[in-house]
């Protein structure tokens, strides 16, 4: 039975890293000694070593000791051996790229299946949807594919925000570009603001923390979800 | 010889579709009476014919009559049989799937090195670097490579913008993006303000418009270059 929480991002403004998830975490993973982290994602290019070192500090506050994917020999082992698994946010394009190439999607899909509890922020929560096709990033690398875990049968776009930029520039709006996703594909699409989460349990995939969500499907007129919210039927 | 006009955007705040370009466009363009236009970007999602009567209305201005390629059985022969050639904007990954798809990459690229004159706008002037790895758009569809034209020596992000969403919102800026595009790529990026654009005679790339742009290159500071600027030096 799946375990999951999905974050729209790890830190909300005004608040240090993960601070505003702490206590939901406990729970999450109270059976938990241990903290695989999967620093692949690198935000601003940092190494995987001071990534880990960041997010044990962080967890360090709930006595959950942090190893870092890559010190393991086997990363393929270190998945299947988790107690718990905590992927980070950063950039998509490079997360997806490494674990293709450490052949880690399909053993992280099972792993989650299982019922190992799981947490993803920003990119770590992109990856658990269907593909990564509504991501914020930019492509700075080219990965073997869009396809990620599809712990949901949805897409998610995190830091879900109601306007980009000045009024005045051109650019496309986050609502545009998703629209735009769907003249070309039929995934349902969960725009998740910065302070909310999704907490999978099993068949469940409730809407957590203050604050709507924004649902985005085919041909359909965009949809403000309660908090509270069971998206199961989201498909 | 190359003549190539690349334009941070189509539209500027406040005016119609490519009104601050028209006058620069009767001179690119003055030796054509015809011009392809490329409209495979889709901005949102319009189809190829609401696309190139969109662009044929602003060319009439000019006197200039536009067919779409998607008019013409065989796209290859299109090029190489263009005036002059357009790419408009929209989404650069569907854009560059379909070139590849057409198998049109290295045809353009050839017909633009003998000096067909050209105008890309957004998506249209982001496959004239040597990828689309600094594109803003979603990748809504996976396109077989991130290699583009390599009309010029480095990348550009067009739309440039230099502070993205809200203040308290967490995602990156743009050049919080670019610095992380460095971080795996050595490739310079030239960050285009729309109302910007290059205009590239030969060797020679000169910015126009009446606005700076920013430059990034791997391992040192941004740079803001003022419009006149020769940008030959950026490889």
């Amino acid at each position: 039975m799946k375990n999951i929480l999905l974050a729209s991002t790890s830190t909300v403004y005004g608040s240090s890293y993960l601070e505003y998830l702490l206590a939901e975490l406990q729970l999450h993973f109270k059976n938990c000694n241990t903290l695989l982290f999967i620093p692949y994602a690198r935000p601003g290019g940092i190494t995987h070593d001071e990534y880990t070192a960041k997010v044990a500090l962080a967890f360090a506050k709930i006595n959950i000791a942090v190893k870092g994917i890559h010190e393991f020999e086997n990363p393929v082992e270190a998945i299947q051996n988790a107690e718990g698994i905590f992927t980070g946010g950063g950039n998509t394009f490079v997360l997806v790229s490494q674990l293709y190439k450490n052949q880690l999607m399909e053993v992280i899909a099972q792993k989650l299946k299982s019922g190992t509890p799981y947490l993803g922020t920003s990119a770590g929560s992109n990856i658990a949807g269907l593909t990564i096709q509504t991501t914020n990033d930019m492509p700075i690398v080219y990965p073997p594919s869009f396809q990620s875990l599809g712990m949901i049968p949805f897409n998610l776009n995190p830091h879900y925000i109601d306007t980009d930029g000045t009024a005045n520039h051109m650019g496309e709006t986050r609502e545009d570009r998703i629209k735009e996703f769907h003249e070309f594909n039929s995934i349902p699409v969960l725009g998740l603001r910065e302070g909310s989460w999704l907490d999978i349990k099993g068949d469940s995939i409730v809407l957590k923390g203050n604050l709507k969500a924004r649902l985005f499907r085919q041909n359909q007129q965009a949809e403000e979800l309660e908090s509270g919210t069971d998206l199961r039927f989201v498909k």
